[in-house]
C-alpha cells in the first residue's frame, strides 16, 4: 500500500513466509522484520544508493530496527508459530517524517497480511493484539508542531518521534535537542500533542483496512 | 516519471551534477550513467535486498550497464561539457520486460532533464541526436510476440531485447536462446516485431514530452 | 580512561585531529564524531567481531550515533574550527547501561581533550556549553528502578535511556516499550527517576576531572 | 588448457563437483556455472585486482553470466544429475575477442570434463547435445571483419558477439552500436561473417579434443 | 586476563563452543583459532577500525594466523574431540611486541579454559601437551636486545619473534631484516636471547595459573 | 614472466606507475608493492575466488606481504623517487613452494622494471642494492630436504622458509613446527641447506636476465 502525508510517499509492503530465523527456532512462535530504505531520487539532491556503496547507513539501520520494534509491540507471535512477515518500506518521496510515515503504513500492511494469513488457515487466534501509528513533533521557533514537513525539521530546535497504540498508550518516545537542550515541560506539550495526532491517523487506519 | 507496461511499473528519474568522473576530467565532455534496481517485493515473491546483502548481482549490474550505453548512444557529449546526467530506473512492479521498459522511460526523463539544463543555459548546442526506446521480443510455443509478460517470459524458446533509435536503427541486440539455438530466419522475425513496436513506443514518448 | 558502573566496564578515549570531515570545511566549525564497540568476550557467550563479519551491526551504528549526537549537544563548535575529535566508546565488559556508561564516560574524555587542545592554542573561547550525562532506567515487575543490570533489562517491561546536561535539561529521551505498551504516568516516573540519577552523575564527573 | 587467438591468450578448466546449488537439489537435474577473470597484467596498463577491491565490477560478472549461459544451452543436465560442472576462464593475456576466446575454450574443457566424468561412471546418456563455439565481429572503418584485435575493437563502429552451436544454429547474439545506431543490413552482414568463423573455430575444437 | 609487558597491554580471553568448523566434523578432533585486534587508541595516534572500513589488515590477519598456530602447536586435539576453543586477543595499548605479548597470555588464557573443561568433564586425557610462550628480540644499533619498545623496534636492523615450548624448543622463528640483511651469526645470537627471555615468560606463566 | 619449479608455476609481471602512496608522498622516495594470487584451479580441487568472496584470505595477504618486504630489502628507493613498482605473482598451477617460487621469479621481473625504466632515464644511480631469492626446506620423516613438493609439505614435521640475498646474508627466515617443535640443531641444518639452495637460484637468476 502507498502511504501519502503531504509531500511524503512510502510504498508499504507485508510478505509472509513459512520459515523463522534460525535463532527462532523451536519456540513455537512467528517473527516479525521490517526493512526500510529510500529510493535514490527520494529527496531533492540525489543520494547514492546503498547497494552501490555496498553497505547499509547507520541512518537506514536504525530506522529499519525502529519500524521492526514498533510493529512487534502490537503482535502476538503465538497466533502465527512458524512464520516470518517481512515489512517491507519503500520512501519513493520524502518530505519529513518517513519514518513514521513508515510505521503508520507498515501496520496498515501488517493487518492486510494477517488477514490473508487467516483466510489460509496460517494462524491460531488473533495476532494483533491492536493497532500502532507514529508521528512525529517539534518545537519551530519555540513553537509546537505536528508532522514537521523537511524545511520545519531542518530547523526544529527539538524533533520528537512518538509511536502509540490505536488506544492511546505509548510504545516509543525518541526526542532529541537538534541545537537547544529541552525541558520537562516542553517534552509534555509535544507528546500531548503527539497523542492528539495518533488518535486521527488509527482512524484513517481503519478507514483504510476497512475498504 | 512513472513507466507502465501491462503490469510492469518503473519510476524513472534524471539528475544533473555540475561534475564529470574523474576519468573523464578534461575532456570537455559531459558523461551519463544509470542505475537499475528492484524493489523487494517488485515480484510476486520477496526478494533480498542487494544493500542488505552488501553487493549488486550480477543481473544488475548488467541492466544498468545496457540502460547507460542505450542512452549514450543519443546524447553528444559535447553539448554539456563538464555535467553529469545519472538515471534511476526503480522497478515498483515486474511483470516482464522490466529492462526495455526502463529504457523507454529512462529516455522521457533524460529528454526532461535536457530541457531543465536548456533552461539554466548548462547546455551548448543540443545534446540529443535522437530519441531512443526499446521492446522485449520472444518465440512462445513457436510464434513471436511482442512484450512478453512474465508467465510468456518463462515459457519462451528465445528472448530478445531490442534498443532502437526513433528512426528505426539498431542501438542494441540481445537474443538468448533459452531452450533450443534459433535460426536466422527467426531471428529476422523476432527484428521484424521489436522494430514495428518500436515505432509505436516513439509516438507514445513524444506525447508524454509534449505533456 | 575507564568508565566502570556495576558489572559493566567502557574505555572511553578522545583523539584529536586537526582537520575536518570533507562536507564540513569551509565551515569554520569543528567537528565531533563518535564510534562504539564492543569486545567479543565483553558478554558471557562471546560475539562475532564486526570486524570479521566484514559489517557493522545496526545496534553498533545506532549507539555510536547516539554517542556522537549528544556530545554535539554540548559543544560550541565555533571554538575549535578546523579540527575534529573522535571519541573511541570500547566495552570491554558489558552487563547493561553500556550505552549510558559511554555516553557519561565520554564526557570525560572530551573535557580532557579539551584541555589538553587549550594547552596546544587549539581553541578560541570554551568550546564546552556544559557537561553531559546519560542514565538507563526502567520498569522491573511493576516498578521504576535506575542503572538496570542485564539480568533486570532482559526481563524489564519498558526501558528508557535518558541523556541529560549537568544543569538538568534533557538531550535525549529513547523509551521503549519491550512487553507492554506504556502510559504518560509511567514515563514521568522514569524521567523523575533518570533526572535524580543525573545529578548524581554530573558531580562524579566533576571529580574525576577535578583528578 | 590454453587458449590463444592473435595476442589473446586464456587458461579454460572444467572443475566437477557432487553437488548441486541449493535451489537445484531435488530436481534430478546437474548445473554448470562459469567465472571468467582478467589477470591485473593482462592489459598493457595494469588493472586493479577485483579481489583487493572487494567486489566482481559489471563487466566481469556480465561475462561471467554469458559464458554460463553460453554453456548450458549445449547441455543435457538430466545426464549428470546431482553434479555441478564450473568453468573458470581466466585471461592472462588480453588483445580483444577475450570473451569469445573464452567461450570457445571453455566448451573444450568441458568436453574433457564430460569424457572425465563418463570414465568415472557420473553421467547417464550423453550430457552434451552440441559444440558450442563464439567469435567477435564488427564494422571498422566501413568493413565488416572479424576477430577483431584491441586496437580495431576501441575503433569499431558496432561490436558483435555470436554464440553458434556446432551446426550453425545461434545461441546467443549481441550486437551493440558504439558510436553510430546500426542498420539490419549491416546486422546481416556481421552475422554471415560470424557463421562463416564459427565452422572453422568447430573444426579446430574437434581437432583439440581428439588429441 | 590482562597481560601486561611494559607499555603494552593485551586482553586475552578464552571462550569455548561445542562445535567445531564443518571441514574438521567427523574427525573426532577439537579445535582452537584465534583473533587479534588493536583498539583504534592503543598507539599514539588513532587507527581507524577495521569494523569500520569493513575489511581486516593484513597485519591482523597475519598475527591471529601465527597466534593460533603457535598455541595449536601446544594442544592434542583428541581431547576435547568436538569442542572449539576461540582466542580473542585485545591489544588495549601497544608499546612493541604485541603479538609476543598476544602469544604469551593467550596460553594462559588456554590452561585456564582447559581447567574449565576438564571440570565440565568435556575432556579426556590431557588436551595440553606443553606450555608456549614468545619474545620478540632484535638488533638495536649493532646490539642484540630482548622485548623491543615502540621507539626501539622503529630503530631495529633485524626484528624476530620467537615461539618457544616450555622445555625450550622451537614452534616458531620469524626473523625479518629491517633494513640490512643479517648474517647466521646475528642470528644465532637473537635465538640465544630468545630463548633465555621464554625461560623466564615461562615462569610468569606458571605463577600466573597458580593463582 | 613465468617462474616454474617442478609442478610450480608462477606469473611474474612488475608494473611502473609514475606515483607513490599519499603517505609516502614528498619523502624524495619511491615504492615498491607486491600482490600474491592463486587461479581457482592451481591445486588438484578448485578453491574459491577470493574477489567472487569478496574478500582476501589471510595466506594471500601475508604472502603478499612477505613478497613485498622481501623485494624491498634490496631495494634503494632515492634511485626512483616518486615511481611505485608494483609485482603481480600469479600462481596458475601449485605443487609446494608458491611463496618462495614467487620471490624468486620477482626479483627477475623487477630487476627487467628496472632496465625498462634506466631506458627511460626514470633512474637516479642504481635502484638495485642487491639480488633477491628465496626457497622453501623442510624435514620430512626426520631428513631435511629442499623444496618441497606439495606432497611432501603436507607431511613435513618443521616447514621454513628462507629468503637471501645474492651474496648469501638472510632477509627473512620464517621456521614452523607443524607438528613437533623443532631444535636449535634442526634450525641449523635447515638454514645450511636454504643458503646453498640460493646460491643455485642466484646463478638461475642471473642468466634469466641475461637472456
Amino acid at each position: 500500500m502507498l502511504v501519502e502525508f503531504g509531500g511524503t510517499r512510502v510504498l508499504c509492503a507485508a510478505s509472509v513466509q513459512d520459515t523463522v530465523p534460525r535463532w527462532r527456532r523451536d519456540s513455537g512462535l512467528g517473527w516479525l522484520t521490517a526493512e526500510y530504505a529510500m529510493l535514490p531520487r527520494a529527496t531533492n539532491t540525489r543520494n547514492d544508493r546503498e547497494s552501490v556503496r555496498g553497505k547499509l547507513g547507520g541512518r537506514t539501520q536504525e530506522i529499519s530496527r525502529l519500524i521492526g520494534r514498533s510493529l512487534r509491540a502490537c503482535v502476538d507471535f503465538k497466533a502465527f508459530a512458524g512464520s516470518t512477515v517481512t515489512i517491507d518500506c519503500d520512501v519513493l518521496q520524502a518530505d519529513g517524517g518517513t519514518r513514521t510515515a513508515a510505521i503508520t503504513g507498515a501496520y496498515v500492511a501488517l493487518a492486510d497480511a494477517v488477514t490473508w494469513m487467516r483466510d489460509r488457515r496460517m494462524t491460531k487466534g488473533d495476532p494483533l493484539i491492536g493497532s500502532v501509528c507514529a508521528v512525529s513533533v517539534g518545537v519551530v521557533a519555540g513553537e509546537s508542531r505536528l508532522d514537521l514537513c523537511y524545511e520545519e525539521d531542518v530547523v526544529a530546535d527539538t524533533d520528537m518521534n512518538v509511536v502509540c497504540t490505536g488506544d492511546g498508550r505509548l510504545i516509543e518516545v525518541q526526542g532529541t535537542a537538534e541545537g537547544v537542550p529541552f525541558s520537562r515541560e516542553q517534552l509534555n506539550e509535544l507528546l500531548d500533542l503527539a497523542q492528539l495526532g495518533c488518535v486521527d491517523l488509527t482512524m484513517m487506519q481503519k478507514e483504510a483496512l476497512a475498504r
